[in-house]
């Protein structure tokens, strides 16, 4: 499989789309600056989408789910199983993410690329299985180029289903049984931070879990510490095919302009290594918000990135990006929507 | 006019409810405690709505607007007159709460408890003039306490209408030139803390505007120390119309059963003073944003309440209220439809 669409020109936001959104701002029937991050909101979407007045109206919602060998290491509370079984609760609207997207009129789009085993054809899950989860990265690479480029290529897809159907953001998700390990081990290359620093307890491991979890990243990375020198293969070395997928997607969405609204660790953790790939997608990526799972902060400061929410959120699914959705409309609905001092006949404009 | 409807009861939030309702969170297809706040919210707003499924579909803003005779010290950066023209822009629909209430669906009363002059009858605009503004504090209490009664019983009117036309959320805000110098002064009073903690830069005072705001709270304060010993005593000396109502409102919400968003700065003094009068309201408080105004964090800590955002926003006019309406939403939706762990039959529930 060919990987030329990654070396594909990224642009850049439109400035001057920017300084009139701007300037708008300051001609609106309220103090200047008054609306805080909104009003940064608006002028970010404006530059983002080339126009006048920004719109997150039409959001596609992408989870990617894999699954991954290294929880034989006993690093999650939930059995493997549980990543086709939520695969099925998305399907049928069950999961927190269907109930946002639908109460948000977003699409919600899951796509399969590697779970332990073949959910087969069900609503709304698009098959792009890479393998039947990763190899168990204490002693082999996660996955081979091979599967690397795969992965990415299905994160690339999707953007570009969501590029044409309309989409005026992008959210991606994910879900994977130990994907919060694959994700802090990955954290940790890219960083070079120590893994007792990102490791934390995703869906809920207790202290000594949380401890394993660190003793088997802090062994996986001297095992390979020769082989995790280039973003590329740290993703194939330490990374999940979600991760992946995701880190394809993100980039794939600017090369088309399409603002990509990131979730929470595991999410943000790819689109560091994303941007590590493409440092020109990083104004691309808005932040939604920061995770209760604390190696977070460390990769939002990675980032230069300052969320939006902070709700103690840590479900993942891009969950807590949904929920900062309505933020980013009414901060167009504002700047579209608003009088301004001139119109309203107002002093001290 | 009588205030006898002040002493009514006040009710407790149901704790079966909230029994019932955290019992379900952790039987939802997610890892207990992952939707963090948004788990806290749905449960408390069960407790309060005293219902399974609660909702915020149903939200009333009421925004009082009302003059400050203390803007003639030179505390205000706009002239007295952008209130009443800021009455207009509300009911034309061009200010940022106007915008706010229409992409969600709420209901946007205006309250006039004394602007300085009458803008006369407009759409959306209730009429309840206590006068024409407060009086300057400087060297005179700001009302006096029947003016103190009709501001408070114009709140409660506002709680009642929103009751009647069945509210599950109230949101107050507030539209008055100078009316953080009165809401500082008051917090002063309130809280025992410095002029110069609690006085900021308001709708966009310059450092030396907020030395001279200091400057004219400490005066006021020193020249009125022996008036300021109740609650009543505090609002009626240093407050202002909207103000005052707000807190009335806030109290008839809670007699009421009717939950309350609490805004920024201004508001939240007018909750706290509120609080003061009749502790029982606290848990009927569920408090939106953190203001960019620095005096805020202290009456929000005097409150004890952590609120759901941080966007910067220092607008007033509830819209920091407004914003957070999609969360108590997305809350609500979440606690009704998500799936349980044997509604999917999913692992480890």
């Amino acid at each position: 499989m060919t990987s030329a669409w990654l070396a594909a020109p990224i642009p850049e936001p439109s400035s001057s789309r920017m300084a009139t959104a701007r300037a708008r701002q300051d001609r609106l029937t309220k103090p200047p600056g008054s609306l805080g991050r909104l009003e940064e909101l608006a002028i970010g979407l404006a530059g983002l989408q080339d126009r006048e007045f920004p719109a997150a109206d039409r959001v596609r919602i992408v989870v990617f789910a894999g699954d991954h060998g290294v929880v034989r290491a006993g690093v999650s509370p939930y059995p493997q199983s549980v990543t086709v079984e939520m695969i099925r609760n998305f399907s049928r609207g069950g999961a927190a993410i269907s109930v946002l997207a639908r109460a948000l009129g977003a699409e919600l789009e899951v796509v399969d690329v590697g779970a332990a085993s073949d959910p087969g054809p069900l609503p709304g899950v698009v098959s792009r299985r890479v393998g039947a989860g990763t190899r168990d990265f204490r002693d082999q690479p996660a996955m081979t180029p091979e599967e690397v480029r795969l992965a990415l290529r299905a994160g690339a897809e999707a953007a570009w289903r969501a590029v044409e159907g309309g989409g005026e953001l992008f959210i991606g998700g994910e879900m994977g049984i130990g994907n919060s390990t694959s994700a802090a081990a990955v954290a940790c290359a890219l960083t070079h931070k120590a893994p007792a620093i990102l490791a934390g307890p995703g869906a809920g491991l207790d202290p000594a879990g949380v401890a394993r979890k660190v003793a088997v990243i802090e062994a996986s990375l001297e095992h390979h510490q020769f082989f995790l020198k280039t973003p590329l293969e740290i993703l194939s070395t330490l990374g999940g095919f979600e991760i992946v997928a995701l880190a394809g997607a993100f980039i794939a969405a600017a090369q088309r302009r399409l603002p990509v609204l990131v979730d929470g660790f595991i999410v943000s953790v790819a689109a560091l290594a994303a941007v590590r790939l493409r440092p020109e997608i990083r104004p691309w990526l808005l932040f939604a918000h920061e995770s209760a799972e604390p190696g977070h902060r460390v990769v939002l400061e990675a980032l230069q990135a300052a969320p939006l929410l902070q709700l103690g959120m840590r479900l993942g699914e891009a969950s807590g990006a949904a929920v900062a959705v309505p933020l980013l409309r009414l901060a167009c609905v504002l700047h579209r929507q608003m009088a301004t001092f001139a119109e309203a006949g107002i002093s001290g404009g």
